[in-house]
């Protein structure tokens, strides 16, 4: 079990044979695991808003919904931005979701050398804890990170999936030190995630934009059951 | 108060007008303020090897110490290796040390766009604590880490300095992502330093070399009240 708290920290070389797991909580893969559970078909995530025009043209404009963020923002001319809420049933259940976003595309990006992907957050920490378990592969864990900074909300939550449930950082002994360091930030602040968002930059900025709703939102442990994982450019479950 | 966990994220423009704070607990840093402490003139840390052995030719061999380390063992042909224990009044009083290590020295050299550079470890944590707020600057505090990524030993001592020397991480609320984080394993971990450092892959590695004793010297909480500087390629008390 190892812990990137920044794509920058990941060498692709060194996650051959191993499982990455990519968390961005304040929101790309909250949002991901909300989309896929509501019924999306699947969703491409792209490193730039004109690579996500681009494909959105090659795959058929009508058949897909353009969405994601720049600085926390909706993006002009796209369907969606990047808050959970907005993907419900309704609007994505079928679909084939295009994304872009500024730290949540990078991470999962940069994990294409893993025998696989999959994606985290708080939503769905359960369901990729017991995934992890059964596959029983070395595991590293990739978080968005912020500026290609350490995000809180990012490392607590792959400190959490370190522990794999269980809420004793001591079970994180023995670890490299990214991984104990992340366990004991999800050993202090597991209990709060609501107040933990509110303090990072990350919860700032949403509330700021007059998002503060999808703190509470991607808070929610084990909302869904899902393991999406990506393969082949596409993020499926 | 930020913190930058490896020197790689020191982003030298971010740097203006701010106090950095270096710290290589295992163990540059703790070595360089004992070294200091007991007599040394200046320590000037440099980048290589062979950078170490022109400027002690340069400098009059016989004038100075060559120190520091290769994976953590003394180099061929130095005096000294990086063990703060061999840093005697005997050995150092009124010398001056050319030191080249692997991860500490990186450290130092990448804040020289800093108003000004301390240099830290748990060995002179209050002294530096005090400087910093006599200093009423903001402060940027770059660890060493250990091959580019988070070293617990570092982090833990970035958090009790972010922390001012108190203890509750609550007082980290408001800062930046990084120094909260820091400050959460500072109020985790600061009570057991030996016991933390011997769970650290640096820490392991010392131990594996049969230098397990550094462990315990550079846990020692404020040996010394003495706050070296980094300024014009060396540092000085």
């Amino acid at each position: 079990m190892d812990v990137c708290f920044t794509p920058d920290e990941v060498v692709p070389s060194e996650l051959q044979g191993r499982i990455a797991v990519v968390v961005d909580v304040l929101r790309a893969t909250s949002t991901i695991v909300e989309a896929l559970a509501n019924g999306a078909r699947s969703v491409y995530p792209v490193a730039s808003i004109e690579a996500a025009v681009r494909l959105a043209q090659n795959m058929g404009r009508d058949q897909v919904l353009l969405c994601g963020e720049r600085r926390g923002l909706p993006i002009d001319g796209f369907d969606l931005g990047n808050s959970p809420r907005e993907f419900t049933p309704e609007r994505v259940a079928g679909k084939s979701l295009v994304m872009t976003t500024t730290n949540g595309t990078p991470a999962l990006l940069a994990t294409t050398a893993a025998q696989s992907t999959l994606v985290a957050s708080f939503l769905n920490l359960s369901a990729v804890v017991a995934a992890l378990a059964e596959a029983g592969k070395p595991v590293t864990v990739v978080c968005a990170g912020r500026e290609k900074r350490v995000s809180l909300d990012d490392a607590v939550c792959a400190g959490a999936v370190a522990l794999g449930g269980e809420r004793s950082p001591d079970l994180s002994r023995g670890l490299p030190d990214t991984a104990q360091a992340a366990a004991l930030l999800a050993g202090a602040r597991l209990d709060d995630l609501t107040g933990l968002f509110a303090e990072t930059a990350a919860g700032r900025q949403l509330i700021d934009a007059g998002l503060g709703e999808d703190l509470e939102f991607c808070a929610q442990i084990d909302r869904h059951g899902i393991v999406p994982r990506f393969h082949d450019g596409q993020i499926t479950i």
